[in-house]
């Protein structure tokens, strides 16, 4: 089994932290294929770069159309809708996959994410989704995307900070770690603070390896049909 | 990895069914342990039925504290909540597993279940768990559970009839089957009317499978922490 | 007219006094039947409680068929569903008959109750009922259910104070005491802080009373069908 | 005992039959003062005419300022909320009281009312009290307010051919009858239907002579505390 | 184009103030005909004032059945759908207004307001209109609607202290202004906190004039249509 | 005033059709840039279409960055949010504008647009925007866009059969029209039908003009605020 694992900016050291935690959570025959486009921005902090990013991602998604699944490793699901008309393949974001788990391993969780300005689009896909009403609170740690990347940082601890918030103050019994950059913060975290602390990148891996091997497919009816051949050349 | 399957209704040709589905859908390592408890009812249609099986299921699955995940497998989710508090192994039930699955790959899905007697339940079911703007219609195919049972019983008919009609009127882009009674079906109909028909037992399976792999626990903060040990008999 | 209390835990001091309440609440040609089940646990804290407090509640029912209306005085509204199914008199929680007081003499209530456990069972109730909307918030004091039992505990106190931040902090008009056990602190704490505070036990006995001396039947039609007569012993 | 029961419209006859029903819910000792305002529309029949109702309707309940509950009998709850800033007595409006009767003795209910212009205010009250999820469908009849006071009249036939439809078409597992004029049909349509029709009249006294035996009283603290006194006539 | 701007009470400054705000707001061609019934409350603060003012603004529309268009300059949007029902010319509250501007300009928004008294009011329409998902929080700055009319008072900076906490509590982006007294404090307050701070009586004139441009009506099906003319002096 | 409208599809006939519906919507001082991206999808139907329009269309808006106001021309807002990042102008959607608009002339509306596979992204920014429980339903007419273009074509004989359907099913007291191309039928099936048929582009004109007039713009707090200059080339 070939997963595609696309992270839709251009910073490869994140991409490779997120291979790295796919294949962590993948079982031993499947094959993680991480990429991230060449162009495009390096993060991604609201909508404008979400909007930024569409075109390297679904190019490379494009390239990649034998791949048996896809996940987005942005924790906004950039352009999960586009992405499922263009392959009948399984297709999840990390953001959709963390809430989806934990709303089956807990009554109510939070998000903690990187800036308050992202907060928003993760509340429209919360709201989208149904699972608004699962979550208590998304909450902004305030540390930039682009800190999860550099040793030292303060970033670590200013998420655990968030997260005893959540749980003090939401009655938070799961935390979904907002940002893929988070990946691999989630094992010690959730040790620390004794309840699940969720990577969207790992609970993306687990449900779509899974939906491929009982051969569950998108859908290719209504919304998500293949798009008409007009002038889309990433679809030709 | 051990998945312990229970379906909380005494009908032993199901649970034959029910676990000859989960292996179907388990990886090659997994071991699926399908049992149902030695009484209760023979079928679970309605509320009623629910709360009569309870006391059976929680016994089977005390029977099973070792089990790395536990799915239920009756599309009512039967005792959820409660079998959530007795383990921090993942839990699912077929019908939570199906409306999150139908959630990732659809827009909208509807569901098909036997009796309309069952309609309330699951449709509270939909609602507790967030995803009830995710369906467009629960309907009923008016096949009894038992009758699923039966070869040359018109089940399959009835319910194929009725997927034409969620199709067509609901404008659903996927199906989700109501009863774990019907999991053989699934990929018949599915070829049948080209749109992804969601088996729970496979669904759950696919799910909890990953969940395991990644080592995502069921909270035992809040509402699923563990009872206190009172006079409850099955905990001590 | 003749209206079963169920208090669906074991322990007779409590039964006691939500009988007393009831007695309290109702005319005077009413008959208040106020039972527990000989086996179960001793206090509903949670979903597992719940479960297990099923079979004895279901029998307890089945042996007073010929009430006029049934309350099961337990604000986990506890099997009422089931119970519903059992009989066509009119059946009520005392968590949804607080519910319901407090949307008809308030704008938005809080609820207070005993512990942080408890609070997702009560708001899964909420969402299931349609009243999670005139809720500002679903409260924990903190007090186990049984020390509700023992005079001289600091209980009292606790819900006091919970109920001033309700007040305070939530812009509650009224308060439903979120536990049958709390049924005699309501009129103090109601003078204390110049709002209805309700008491789920009156609450449900004025609402059924009303329906049975109006004819109002619970609907046999739908999710409330009486069960089929197949293993149910309990119907039998 | 002393409720107040307030046809906003001046059709007497309506009064009259109103009464009727509501003696007839009433325990002995209860008195119903049954009034219309002297002044207002004959019928109210959507906004426009619920709005010139309400001089006359907060005229008359200050005219009965010692009553022990006021019930608003017109379907719309025309006033309700200004009703309960002028009183501590529990008040309740019919359509409140049906959807609230409703919600508890089925897992959906229909309404059948009288004319489709009425049908948007009365979804408007389903959605603030909450109780929108447990509703169906607000079905019309087509049958104008005043020829349900008119004997002959096709009124109950259309009324009848209504319910059908909503039983065979919603899954209504109750009806609640939309207009105070329908208080005479109750019976009989729901003996013919076989599930409950649900008058508001009847659901109404019900509930609030409950209320008043166990003391509940209308929050006088935030939406509903007493006017001040500026230039409010009728509170001076 | 001549739009009819009816304040609901008899506070005659308060009229003017709006009236120059509406002016300010309007293009150089448009007339506005800023008005306030002769009898009826001085202030409207809550559900009894709303009802009172009802007569004296039904009559004063009606007193100007020409206008285009009609605003009604009270932030509870009192009487709004009863006045749909009298004219075909669009018809739109100065609380619908700001919310639906502030849903064009923000992810989120809160509402300053006067007295707590007045939030249950908002919060009924915020529902209503559906537009309670877009608004975090309605504040109350406890200062009465007359003191607003007072130079001097410490409205403003009451009013300015509470955007404060709705900017750093609720990550609120912009700000409705919940008083049609409080229109000339939109600009400073807007400069002060870095924010939309919207006024409902400028926003109603801005949507109203271009409907008006456009030919959009409101519609005279359904709920809006004319009342039929039975007993309604207004309308004769 | 100077209101840039830009279609995100290339298909210049419409953009021209689009242009002319602004200015007959505008003020006469006001000056509409009706204007399309050079490259992308030559019609938009579904989530494809959408992110591949994405850059020209964000590009197009760069290269007005003086325009005073934005109006997206494409009934699923494509790229709404993105553009808000971009500018302090008021930016809506014609979408958006028309459900607003209808929101405001009546209690319910349908929408009718052009293929089913375009049903759920308008859902989608229905309950995103938070006026789902304002919409009936959204129907397709099975009109393909591009034949919106082509005189002679079926269109406005199956839109109208539409729009029959929605006022005879869905109880709507208004339509929006749920295409760009669509903007010249708006006032004849008004007509047609005698009830408010809205087009977005007039709608979004007479929205964002009087916003402009009375200086409202877009928030640049939280989910609006300008993109950090990091490699998001249109930005520089």
């Amino acid at each position: 089994m070939r997963i595609l694992v696309v992270n839709p900016n251009t910073t490869a050291s994140m991409t490779r932290k997120i291979g790295a935690a796919a294949r962590a959570a993948a079982s031993p025959g499947t094959e993680i294929i991480a990429v991230n486009p060449a162009e495009g921005p390096v993060s991604i902090e609201g909508y404008y770069d979400e909007a930024m990013s569409l075109p390297g991602l679904l190019k490379t998604v494009a390239e990649h159309r034998d791949a048996d699944a896809v996940i987005i490793a942005c924790f906004d699901d950039t352009g999960l809708d586009a992405v499922r008309c263009m392959t009948e393949a399984p297709v999840i974001g990390i953001g959709e996959a963390g809430f989806h788990a934990a709303s089956i391993v807990s009554n109510k969780f939070s998000v903690v994410t990187t800036l308050s300005r992202s907060i928003p689009a993760i509340e429209h896909n919360l709201v989208r989704y149904g699972l608004a009403s699962r979550c208590s609170k998304v909450r902004a740690s305030e540390v930039p995307v682009l800190d999860l990347e550099h040793e030292g940082s303060s970033a670590r601890a200013k998420i655990s900070a968030e997260i005893g918030r959540a749980v003090s103050e939401d009655r938070a019994e799961a935390i979904v770690l907002g940002c893929a950059g988070m990946t691999d913060l989630a094992a010690s975290l959730s040790a620390e603070h004794g309840l699940p602390v969720i990577d969207g990148v790992a609970a993306a891996v687990a449900i779509v390896e899974g939906f491929v091997r009982i051969g569950l497919k998108t859908s290719s009816r209504g919304g998500y049909a293949a798009p008409v051949n007009k002038s889309n050349p990433a679809v030709a």
